[in-house]
């Protein structure tokens, strides 16, 4: 299983998670392209480093809304959030390039990415735009029960899908991860953590009451901006390497 | 030769220019592509307009300074500038490859077009990182003396040139645009645009003072944002025409 | 009654409304304060204009979304739409003591405005915090059944309360106005509206449906971004003096 | 001598400077308006917790440019920069006034600083029209020669000015700072900056070379988003109450 992360999500002045710590641990970065973070220049410089550490990277689309780091649910017709995707994705396309360095992936964030995998008509349209990319990206959607509508209905449009699932996070019965304000949202420890890989590595998951969920998933998610994430993410890379 | 013109300068809900009545005379549309004007709605619409009237399109990039229209000269690096027009060159190509269209070159705006014409280290930095693109952009730049430097720098690095002449503005001996707040500034009538056209098409001019000076263009530049810029293009058109 | 318009809402470059041309037309000019139109260049020669012709002013405020010109339900806490408020109300205040005028009243603009009419809870907090202002402003809200929640929650609060009506819509029973898509949403012509007008001076509409409802308004609304605004003022104006 | 320091410089998600933990140490917190840093939560956060401490407030105004952090040159007007910095000094009056608090000066940000110790013409615009403000603030600009011409302006239009000192920096002989790239910029420890201190309580310093330069300062900076600033700020704090 590959690891992922969201990387570049500094702004101008302002930085946001340990990125050149991380880089080493990772296979694959989720690019801030500078509508919920990132500006061009971070892009380059975090272009460039996932280039020198052989890290494939994608582009983390978000709605335009620095002051809300992308976590606000714009109000939007699927026609912009498609404009505002494509926009990204040839951004980072534009400055990769120039690197000999292809993005293969895009993967929603924060709100958008809620939102593609709930509103499944605006993801419907979505696919049905995107998929005349000539450079057709792969999608990063929610491994399990939760995100098997939006996956279904992304291979339904010929997308290739890297399904990704949460190494350090409790899952409810439903395949969505429990709230983080629920007791046990979050695993206590590296023991927790590692018997969560183990079995996602097995394409299941025993869920609190005993009820087994499968969650085949092809990544695992660490969060840059979270305290802890070069541990949290040197964790998992020992656990994957054993 | 072909007619030029800046499109897509509206943002959000303000508007700019007529460009639906501008486009069925064009050949070249300088789509802005956000930073100075311009968003991934406006983009993807004057992209699709552009491609009903097989208008052929280029990024029309600027500054990121979208309140003050990408005039003011923000002082920046080459660096910066470098993947600011990245960004903007990719951006734009993701909104067209998604319609199948490829634009085909950078036009600089407004401040960035005055200094990639003066600071030629900075020229010199951005052409050697633009030509690592696979999909190299060619450049268009001022026609005439006042470009020279600038288009042998971009044509030493092995870009196409677009050399941009203005029907409706008189020239100096320098081959500089006289300033606006000079008398006859711009050309009183139609006959003088005429007659200025047709001796731009057979490469020189002749300036007040009754100096020759050569100006070899493969294009005429329109502004959008001018009044009468649609009864400006129709003549034009008609004069290129006869 | 007091003619009330929506001044300044250009942004950098970009123009919105024939300002010049309806200011002498009206009492009240809400003048946006940079967060969804406007910029403190337009404010300053928009009070400058506002005081030349005796115009009183008030502080259009919005949700911070240039590109969405306010009109997009930007998910937030009441807190922030608090802080956003005495961000707006104190930017205006500035650049008009300093000319010596005094801001009179907050309206809230586009999506706000219809936010702080149906989340009471959120208006409850706003007027809750406002009336700490030591320069209290009053607020322009709905006049009519559609507003009377929202009157009287800033009416418990203290504030003076500036109940707007609308010259040329067609209202519902509910005291809504008629959505602009169905028919007769708009007033057909100029005896309609002098026909709405006086009765709006009486205090009640009677409705498709004969039905009667009060409407006790102290101010009109002309919206400057409509196409036909000037003539709109012109005739309210008219309507107003005889 | 008072100390200031910047506080407030966060935006949306991302946060500068352990504001928190110096607010108890100053005197005076000049607190950033949203252009350069901060928005309007921080900004109220950030009065709130210096009401707190009984830390006095004023209004850090920068140019509009969060990208470039308030630090790049923004070519503009005298006019421009005056509405700007109405715009800030009122927007956070509007805030403070909000919690019973009333900003008291204002402090130029970063390359604003820089030009309004430089540009005295534009100097002279801005303080002839800011002392049109009812509520006129002080100004604080710097102390010693490299001051001068600044303070004699702003003092000739009748504005009480701050001047402030640096405590840890190496003066010039004209009584700039040395730049930050020569050795012995930043005074190499305690014992230094503690002799410095003493040196500018009487009103005078010993630059390298031997030369003395009068310095009278009101306050003392720090620097919020350096490293270091806590301890900076403690021991400052430790020498100027010994």
């Amino acid at each position: 299983m590959l690891i992922n992360c969201d990387l570049g999500e500094g702004f101008g002045a302002w930085t946001m998670g340990p990125d050149a710590a991380l880089l080493p641990l990772l296979d694959l970065a989720n690019i801030a392209c500078g509508f919920h973070a990132g500006d061009a220049h971070i892009m380059r410089a975090t272009v460039a480093a996932a280039k020198r550490h052989g890290v494939r990277i994608g582009a983390h689309v978000g709605y335009p809304d620095l002051a809300g780091f992308g976590r606000r649910a714009l109000p939007s017709s699927a026609e912009e959030v498609i404009d505002w995707t494509l926009y990204q994705w040839g951004a980072l396309g534009g400055i990769a390039r120039q690197q000999h360095v292809m993005p293969e992936y895009i993967k929603p964030h924060g709100a958008l990415y809620h939102r593609l995998h709930q509103d499944i008509p605006t993801l419907e349209q979505w696919c049905q735009a995107l998929k005349a990319l000539p450079d057709r990206p792969a999608l990063m959607l929610m491994a399990g029960p939760a995100g098997a509508q939006a996956r279904a209905c992304a291979e339904a449009h010929g997308f290739f899908v890297i399904a990704e699932a949460f190494a350090d996070r409790s899952y409810e019965g439903s395949g969505q991860l429990r709230p983080r304000h629920l007791p046990n949202a979050v695993l206590a420890d590296g023991q927790a953590m590692q018997a969560q890989v183990r079995s996602l590595q097995l394409g299941s998951l025993t869920v609190d009451g005993g009820q087994d969920i499968e969650i085949k998933a092809q990544t695992l998610c660490v969060h840059s901006d979270s305290a802890g994430a070069f541990d949290m993410a040197s964790r998992l890379r020992a656990i994957l390497e054993t």
